[in-house]
């Protein structure tokens, strides 16, 4: 089956939740009215549904080849990357004075969902780009820019991020790649492994963002410098010329997003790689930052649309396979969609679908606003709130679309299994989003490190505060405040205790991550189930909030016991004994 | 890396927990002995971790192969199977008059687990011989047992289950198989889809226990017999004679276990598979629930296996993984294992494995006392306590593998996602077990429907009381206890709700067998927590207890309000919206 993009709700989170009207009217986003905004979903959709879609079970199957260093992709997916590149959707966020349209990151997100609910494997070549070019717009020069950003805001040039060793994965102060200084440029030497279309000849050209140590620089992190290193130089009119010393030298064999092109790439086997600064000598880890926290945001957004092409896929089957009657009377077997624990399933999909949207688009909106609005002391809130929320984005949004991909196998039995349904792929593609852009755990102990304790709680207080301060009705409303009041507790506790002891406090992170992302994901999904309007599609909102607060907000309960009572017992089991 | 058998646990959990000396001293038992006990154990685990073992990957990777209707099994699968037979295992707990070795089952259950945690795929097929002896031994006539039992027993020739065909596969009254009579025998005609071992040429011979329609039968399961339809028909000697008229006709490309041929076979193509009838006429369903209790037992202890398969790789890797300095202090990066998020990973795995260890082998104990002991009332008690239990094990253990192959991923980071790691493998392998045997949602219901609404509670009420009547002592106590409540007011609403409203209770089913599965296996940890000792063994499995407390056990909030809670959503939801 195909994927049709579930535009009602986009546009009512981006309209309801996000406020896109206000946000498409600060200074600089005049372009986005609601007419174009329109066009763009139901362009997206169209070419997400009939080009991208289509491909990506064969794609799959097929997987990347590499031959004689020139790496295969699967049938289609040049023609799909082509066709994305022609309908100028590379540049949607990115400002006009790059070549981009200029557009809110919170319409980009929605229109982003699409690529990776369609194919998740080729949705990676665009979350790649946007973190490329974002870093280049923040920190290279106006050459660099130059020269480098109309094609790769066009896409005819596509673009990697190049972190990884074998010795240094979570750890970047262990990375080894060196640069080499060589007149104003620089000379790369070392291997990288994990490099998303590292290699590929869907475009004129691949532009490798490039950790690495610069010359002279203090060990560790404080050391590593961002090169920019093409795979061609360009010429003198800017065009792909002469052939850089790199290559990939080959391919990993992955559990799943086969159609993507995992390469292990060396630089510098000959004179060393041509590679150009980008931003301070020893600002690295800063650049890479930038880059690192939009394709964050990027991987949780994958998280949302593999989750949503599963809910579609469980949908379609448990619609059409007849089996077993109904539990009320009924002689005749039924459409298994009208058997209680099928529906639980798909609606326990449906609503953690729903949330992850829903918190996404909300942060991505918090972005625009802190670049945009003129109000500092918002802008500064807003930012606070982007960085809060980052890993929740990136952790919890990707757990999920692991249950929901899990579940959409369980709805289809042992059809589930077999490779040719499709169910599986989705459930193999979804399980990378938890592991890279950081683990899930780097994740956590960034939300309760960097995020809670060194601010002493003021992000995380004024979120909890404001969240207080919206008012629910019923049953939800006592659903929430209970969730909320966990959250806050395991709050003052983690505050409390992480100053005395920082590892039994860090083995609650995980728990504290899903504790705020189900918190945040209720609050969202009790606004959308208080938007006003009577429509099947409200009610709709209201019986799945009203389901989400009855299944998943009261798992608080047991992730604040996690939080407040596990870490002393891990602490004490001992090393050994494991 | 291969795998250890964690013989100290076993040897706890049957002594401890299950009373294995108690159960070997049952009349018919008097062979299990301590020394033989240990040397059972001792061998089993020689043969898993160094013959089963080292060909899991290879075999996940060879797969099987059909050519000609031959099929070809993964290099060294056949000679792993040899020494198995060999060793006389497949008799295990088979009775001496039989030719098997009489012991428990109890003490079979923890060597089974072994070949599971050794190959997942491989265990499949003494899986299903056990199953099928014990239909036969239940069920068949003498004669038909005299003819096929040894042979089976010994294991020179396997067995399959034939249940499942393309519209027939939760609702076996669809089945369409059909069985003419042809003098004292039948001929079978018709297709059987998923037929585990249904081809191969590991054993002289194999036997499959055909469901289909009986000569002249009403319609629907009450219609169905089963049927002994061997591949060659034995000759006067009892060897194989005579092909039988049935074939392999494809092999599925699964997820996972791909060391397991999962078969499509037809039957009767040309005069008809010639085979025998098992049991009464249309007793069909009754043999096959003989043989599917067994299996599904073995499929829970699948769960076990594969998850501490899981957790021994990933205890390998953090031990020997070196990233990152440790949070409190230090200038050198170490072994993961010394990260607090990954210690609550793998405590997190170890705790979920022995709990869900400890809840198979003790419903392995309660059939063992089912079936010998002298007192009639502890008789009927025990088979109770297993009809109870026997959906919990299956589902609630497989659900943990899952989630136990998934944290075991998780702990690898980036390498996790590569095949060649083999996390990914345990995690695709785990995947069938909540599938196959009756998927989770089935046992779900069984646990709620034929297990609880059916004898109005009597079952549950009995293990809540024993429950209730285990002293725990402090904070275990109060956690185990609150736990424990929630069950209680979980089985009270659906004992109350459950009459008037079937499609809204059982929306909850699967909530109510997370919950049972939470909380007996929270009381086997917290008995085992409270065994006599103060070995490091000892407090190891305080603290694991207590991890658990914390940890796990506060999930039954959550559970009971999505069952008391969450059904009415799920009803109202419209099926037109999803």
């Amino acid at each position: 089956m195909t994927y049709a993009a579930p535009l009602d709700d986009m546009r009512f989170v981006l309209n309801e939740l996000c406020d896109l009207p206000a946000i498409a009217s600060l200074p600089g986003y005049g372009e986005a009215t609601p007419e174009l905004t329109d066009q763009i979903l139901n362009e997206a959709a169209r070419l997400a549904s009939q080009v991208w879609a289509p491909i990506n079970q064969t794609g799959d199957r097929e997987g990347c080849v590499l031959e004689n260093g020139v790496v295969r992709m699967p049938e289609g997916f040049a023609e799909a990357y082509r066709a994305y590149v022609d309908g100028g959707w590379n540049g949607l966020s990115i400002d006009t004075e790059h070549g981009g349209m200029g557009l809110p990151a919170t319409l980009a997100t929605a229109v982003q969902e699409m690529w990776h609910a369609a194919n998740l494997a080729l949705g990676l070549c665009p979350l790649l780009n946007l973190g490329a070019m974002q870093a280049l717009i923040a920190h290279a020069d106006p050459a660099l820019q130059a020269a480098y950003l109309p094609k790769l805001t066009a896409g005819t040039w596509t673009a990697t991020m190049n972190l990884t060793e074998p010795q240094a994965g979570s750890d970047l102060g262990e990375i080894k790649t060196r640069a080499v200084r060589d007149g104003d440029r620089f000379r790369i030497h070392g291997q990288k492994i994990y490099i998303t279309f590292g290699e590929h000849e869907m475009a004129e050209n691949i532009i490798h963002l490039v950790l690495a140590r610069a010359p002279d620089g203090p060990p560790g992190t404080k050391g590593l410098g961002l090169y920019l290193v093409p795979k061609f130089l360009p010429d003198a009119d800017g065009n792909p010329g002469v052939r850089n010393d790199l290559r990939c030298v080959s391919l990993e064999h992955k559990l799943g997003i086969h159609g993507s092109p995992t390469a292990v790439m060396a630089y510098g086997d000959n004179d060393g790689a041509i590679g150009f600064q980008v931003g301070d000598e020893f600002g690295g880890i800063a650049c890479m930052f930038t880059m690192m926290n939009a394709a964050r945001i990027g991987v949780g957004l994958q998280g949302v649309g593999v989750a949503e092409r599963a809910y579609q896929r469980a949908v379609d089957y448990a619609r059409t396979r007849v089996q077993s009657r109904p539990l009320n009377g009924g002689k005749q077997p039924v459409a298994i969609i009208q058997h209680p624990d099928v529906r639980r399933m798909l609606l326990t999909m449906r609503a953690l679908t729903e949330a992850a949207r829903a918190i996404t688009y909300y942060t991505a909106a918090q972005a625009d606003t802190a670049r945009r609005h003129p109000d500092a002391a918002t802008r500064e809130r807003a930012d606070h709130r982007v960085e809060l929320l980052t890993p929740v984005v990136k952790a919890w949004c990707t757990d999920i679309s692991t249950e929901v991909a899990s579940l959409g196998i369980q709805v289809h039995g042992g059809m589930g299994y077999i490779e040719e349904t499709g169910a599986a792929q989705h459930w193999r593609d979804a399980r990378i989003t938890p592991i890279y852009e950081g683990t899930n755990g780097i994740q956590a102990n960034d939300l309760l490190g960097r995020k809670l304790l060194r601010d002493k709680g003021a992000s995380v207080q004024d979120l909890i505060a404001e969240l207080r301060g919206t008012v629910f009705a019923g049953d939800f409303a006592t659903a929430f405040t209970t969730a909320l009041d966990d959250l806050q507790a395991a709050t003052s506790w983690v505050l409390d205790h992480g100053t005395r002891d920082l590892d039994e406090t860090f083995a609650g992170a995980n728990a504290y991550l899903q504790l705020t992302g189900l918190v945040v994901g209720g609050w969202l999904m009790g606004r959308a189930a208080a938007a006003a309007g009577d429509t099947p599609f409200h009610r709709h909102k209201r019986l799945t909030a009203d389901f989400f607060a009855q299944s998943q907000l009261p798992q608080t309960h047991a992730l604040r016991a996690a939080i407040t009572g596990a870490g002393a017992s891990v602490n004490q089991f001992p090393e050994a004994a494991y």
